[in-house]
């Protein structure tokens, strides 16, 4: 597989949407065939099944075990149908969430066991890691007003503010243990300033070559 | 809980919703108080997977992976939000397919590795068994003609024969593995045999006392 799998993580409102668009016209510029994806709705079946995971609703209520287990089936589809088949043919790869949203929004945010997240995320994925993940660090507050003033708020978003904060403390965690792996961007600083030290980061670390 | 989850397995065509019926009258007949559910598609949610299983589309494919976490995520909301609440009401659940339906179809059916199925029913389960699982065993070829009688087949039931052949090994081998859980039932008999011979076995197992 010559491609590689960037993923974008963050709190609700971080930016992800923008950078994205920014990081795969630049990428696309060098030359680069970019896809641009995410989880949960990266396939067919996934779109379905992110519309079950966000749309709250009284009559069909989503258990805690459930919801872990669909996250679970939306990542294995979007594995094997997208991001294989994408990363054999060498494309970059630009996702919305990926593992980690997992471990901050069910395990730090839910409280749910760790072990039986890591577990699923080990099904779903049969081990294909990201190369590079991009963390938008931005505070909890800020990325919800952000939100607020965009549209109706889904499910999770609706979540009291203690759970962002806790969420938001699963990805300081997260970046503290995968240094190498997962590099925290300020997501308070302008869209061209994140941009800039996004594209910095891919290049520091050897995803791109300025040359491509 | 001092319910009791009695659960009806078998291939397609083995005659389950007739046997269910007559099971539930009988039990209902006792004085006790049934319910009578299915796995996929136990609860709202489960409706929605149950389709999303079941519904052959080419534009919306399943993997293996996938789908047997959906199953799972059915499971764990079915369990949670029906099997559990009923059995502690003190209810008799007559259920339509359980985990053994897993080992059968997606195990030695498809070939899934088992392990991994096995570590899914754990998760979905939280070690929920069935107090006592019938067994309705029919020739395949019997089974699929009777469907074939009745409706459109889903995407299980058009699977090839060898599919179906190596379900029913599933079902002797775990019969024979768990002889005191599992009942074979000779589901090839009269409706009024076969359900004179649940009746039995549920009498025998002490699942339901005569003078209930």
């Amino acid at each position: 597989m010559n491609g590689k799998l960037i993923v974008f993580e963050g709190v609700e409102g971080c930016g992800k949407t923008t950078q994205m668009q920014l990081c795969s016209q630049w990428l696309e510029s060098l030359g680069v065939s970019v896809v641009l994806t995410r989880e949960p709705g990266g396939t067919e079946l996934g779109k379905d099944l992110r519309r079950l995971l966000l749309e709250k609703s009284e009559d069909k209520p989503v258990g805690e075990v459930t919801e872990l287990l669909l996250y679970a089936a939306d990542r294995a589809q979007h594995i094997e149908q997208e991001l294989k088949p994408n990363l054999a043919l060498g494309k970059y790869i630009l996702c919305d969430r990926y593992t980690d949203s997992t471990i901050a929004y069910q395990g730090y945010g839910r409280g749910l066991n760790m072990s039986l997240i890591n577990q699923l995320n080990d099904i779903a994925t049969g081990g294909l890691q990201s190369d590079l993940t991009i963390w938008l660090d931005v505070d909890v507050e800020v990325g919800l007003a952000r939100k607020r003033g965009q549209s109706k708020l889904d499910r999770i978003e609706q979540e009291k503010i203690d759970f962002h904060r806790r969420v938001q403390q699963g990805y300081t965690e997260l970046a503290a243990n995968f240094p190498s792996r997962i590099f925290r961007v300020d997501g308070s600083l302008s869209q061209e300033l994140v941009h800039e030290n996004i594209r910095e980061i891919l290049i520091r670390n050897s995803v791109i070559f300025k040359d491509n």
